[in-house]
């Protein structure tokens, strides 16, 4: 499968390494960015062509798929261009920074037929996918606490958070889409919020450490925290309890060697996404192009990003009314 | 030091046993249990005069503390009258299954001038006092997320839990002291909660799982996760985050080894906070033996318990309201 | 580059698929093994050419390098006449059964100019190269002591142990280039063995489990323990105590979560190299097709299996005779 | 029981200590020591009378039990006269500096039949007793690998070493019991030194690091590391390897919390003995005196002191003739 890439920020250049050198089922057939020095540098280094019109690539005949990686507000327009093109679409989240705009690129690309994967990337870590076979193979019984860390070592420049759609829809989403994997719907969203660790993103109305409280359509209780300045590293740790059972996934180290000294023994930890999860981006776009392939459906669609999407929005209203808030 | 031990219960007995072999400063001098059979065992257990008739050992010269292990509902009154006979305290916790009582009971014993130590058992053991010293002096920055769960394996009776002051009063009311020693005092409190694991638990009106949330004076965020019905085993871990180090308290193992075989390899887990905490009991009777020696104030006092219970009950109401309760 | 692989039992796949799919300087021109229906199914399944002829794919002009995993007899004269083709090559340990053939193979390729490097695949892997790289930069002071396991879980076939050299040749040599590598080189070695584990080893006058001590030129001891029979999974564990520091590398989970009952807390070990070493093998192809780009000396050479056939050889003998032996 | 101490070196401390508020069913009578300060200020720490007279002890018919911690050279003096006075003895390792002498105190302790224990603490260790006791159930089938290690952070003064007995006999002797009382008996021992840590060490003909290799009687093997400077810390891990499991002792951290920046996660080690073992000492003590009250035997002898010196003196040879040497 040739996958055209569009958008080569932080999540894109992973992708293109991924596509360039990780997959056996895709390769990467053209990048396109609105920076063409960008565009220019990525196609050099992947020794494909660029472009800083990606309307080009969606013409383009040999290209199966496109890989949308640009800033979230123009998610939307190319995921349902890319879909009526005929390619199969693979979509950082969020799809869109509003519900309107989110429901009707999710109905636009299911009416063309395509394959639309989004980037919930933990749906296909080898370590997540393990454990959560296991819930769902009902080996602890029914869950009923889940608890799950997803912090970041510092926070993103104001700008980019500006436009980011909000503390919940640009973080907690990725945990919103882990609860309901892992344990199920969820009725009822609390959020609690505050912004000690830096005073510009207080400024501008948005948070930089939450608490968000879940009640699961099956009585269980789940709460995530949330960081942008944990300080230390990233983190992204998650634990299901059951009755007979209950899971802890976690991978603190960066590199499994420790360094020890009379100040204790010391090992890294992970400082970013990458390092915390060396195989989960190959793995999904591996598991994309086995779809497309395959003619199967991927493992989180359209429609799981709207679910993750309403319960971000639930969370924000809950974080701005002080009040528990159901998702219907 | 000569301590009267009155109430012969499970933590009775980890007192007793304390008090009789683990502690240099203070000796187990007598033992009470309404139960005259429980009285009689642990006299001959432990090589001391035992009774039904606690009121004795109030008016024994040679008895220079008592330690109140009794249900709750009989601590208050055994506490006031003990300092009334001249004797320092150490009670359990709650000190009263209502404010007023908690109030008249911390009022009467400053009025006497006896030493007065509640037993917040995590106050004295040796790793959680080496960490929160640590942050108390600064190494982490301000603190702004704290996280804490306290897990028992199996819940215990319902007629236990039913005479018990509740979920948050009987079992939150530990991490709610924790939070105040380690992060500050706490504004607001928010709770929620579930009766998944044990239907009687439920049918009581009590919860067997539950979530509080707690807004720090200093802006600091904070989660407690409580369960009676764990499953696997006792939990008691905690973390603090702060602008430049985070610490994390934890303790999994029962002993100090693994077992490994092609299933895995696998450490036992502690069962019961007597495995999770093998000094921390014996650490706290000594250092209230210490205080009295050297007329010092305990690290835990009648004022702690108060303001832990205060914010135990606010727990309950943010839980029976749904709604965030302030705390003044 | 174009890698033409020779030899498709397990370690042959593993360089396939690796070759097909997870490295970005390399890609796989064809297979070839003496087994038709081996390579008929390699080759459809990594969609290339494939033959029984291994000379064929040494006259193919489109092969820049040949990557040799077939059994160890086959090595040498496979190595030597792929060189002669003017091939880059990459062939597995040991390069040859004796002494003499190790040194013609070595010289042969030397005389061609092409790029040669070892299947050492520990010198590749990240969490031993950054351990190493932190002792060589000085960062513990002169090593004192090495201690290094590798253990397969079940031995393999008598038949495959009858070809392969014997334990130390054929398992031991890993860590003993791993010991020159980290600490340097080593001037005695003594041995001792068993082979309680498995009757039928013990029958051919090899071994299943051994001991093998270490004096480095530096005066460092050094220990190895080898086992092909550990029983609960694979390992491969390091550990190397310098005067102002000490590092550990292990990694002994499969996935990184644990699942907690009763029964205590479980996590999945290594069952097989393959699941130890998610990247080394990788990693290793990746840098010798960088190695041939670059003009650069591989990481590990010729040269480096020769003295690691050497100390093996010397344990052997250690073993064979009951006193340590000096390596010249 | 009424235990006298007779040494307050750093090990008759630790047992002061333990006898004075840690045991249960023994208490501290008095102490003795050759320093009339060191007496004097170890009878008022500990409340006891104090002289520098040990012979005085040995006819206080008050005292129960003689626990002799002095330096080496005078324990079996004092082991045969405490013996010969009517009192149970408890003895620091090793007996004797010698064989005759050692055999000799053996004799004698016995003709009196009064109980004798030797200090090998980690037959007392709540972790070794209970991975002991399942490889003991069979529940890993037959051993075939064991492997341990015992390292000092820091050497000891060269005085105290030059009275030792040197590395093995004053330090290996612990771990050669270990693999005694785990495994079975030892058959043939080799050893490997060297003195890279500390010159001085050297120039005085002893090691501050070793390495010794045991076969057992079964046909296992034994791998033993032991350094007097390990640099960062004291160590002491064991793991048994056995057909159907492998069990792994170890207690690396010393408080249980980690400490988290953006430089690793850093847990403080055990800095010495005491802190690894916050419990074995005690224990060893509680279980002497049990032994003394019910008349059963110690689990560990003046003939497992016997085996061990024996297998210590074997060490030293071995290591002096760089040959394995035999074990009748």
């Amino acid at each position: 499968m040739r996958v055209a890439l569009i958008g080569l920020g932080r999540m894109g250049r992973v992708h293109a390494r991924n596509l360039a050198g990780r997959c056996r089922s895709a390769e990467l057939a053209a990048v396109a960015d609105a920076d063409a020095g960008m565009a220019e540098a990525a196609g050099a280094e992947f020794d494909v062509p660029w472009t800083t019109d990606s309307g080009a690539l969606l013409d383009d005949p040999t290209v199966d798929a496109v890989a949308v990686a640009t800033p979230t507000a123009a998610h939307a327009d190319l995921v349902v261009r890319a879909a009526r093109a005929g390619k199969h679409v693979f979509c950082e989240k969020p799809i869109a920074l509003d519900r309107p705009a989110t429901v009707r690129a999710v109905e636009a690309v299911a009416a063309t037929g395509v394959r639309f994967q989004i980037g919930f990337h933990r749906r296909h870590d080898p370590d997540w996918v393990a454990a959560t076979r296991r819930i769902h193979a009902g080996e602890m019984g029914e869950p009923y606490l889940f608890r799950t860390s997803l912090r970041d070592m510092k926070p993103p420049p104001v700008e980019f958070l500006a436009g980011s759609g909000g503390f919940f829809v640009d973080m907690t989403i990725h945990d919103l889409d882990t609860a309901r994997w892992m344990v199920g719907e969820v009725v009822e969203v609390a959020a609690y919020g505050t912004a000690l660790a830096d005073p510009a993103i207080g400024e501008i109305g948005d948070l930089d450490t939450a608490l968000v409280v879940l009640r699961f359509e099956s009585g269980a209780l789940g709460v995530i925290d949330n960081s942008r300045a944990a300080g230390y590293g990233y983190e992204c740790s998650t634990e299901v309890m059951g009755r007979s059972a209950t899971v802890r996934i976690d991978r603190p180290q960066h590199r499994h060697y420790q360094w020890l000294t009379p100040d204790g023994a010391t090992y890294g930890i992970n400082r970013d996404f990458e390092e915390r999860y060396p195989l989960a981006y190959a793995e999904e776009m591996e598991a994309f192009a086995r779809c497309v392939r395959d003619g199967t459906e991927p493992a989180v669609t359209g429609l799981d990003a709207l679910a993750a999407f309403d319960l971000a929005t639930a969370a924000d209203l809950a974080w701005r009314t002080g009040r528990a808030v159901p998702v219907v």
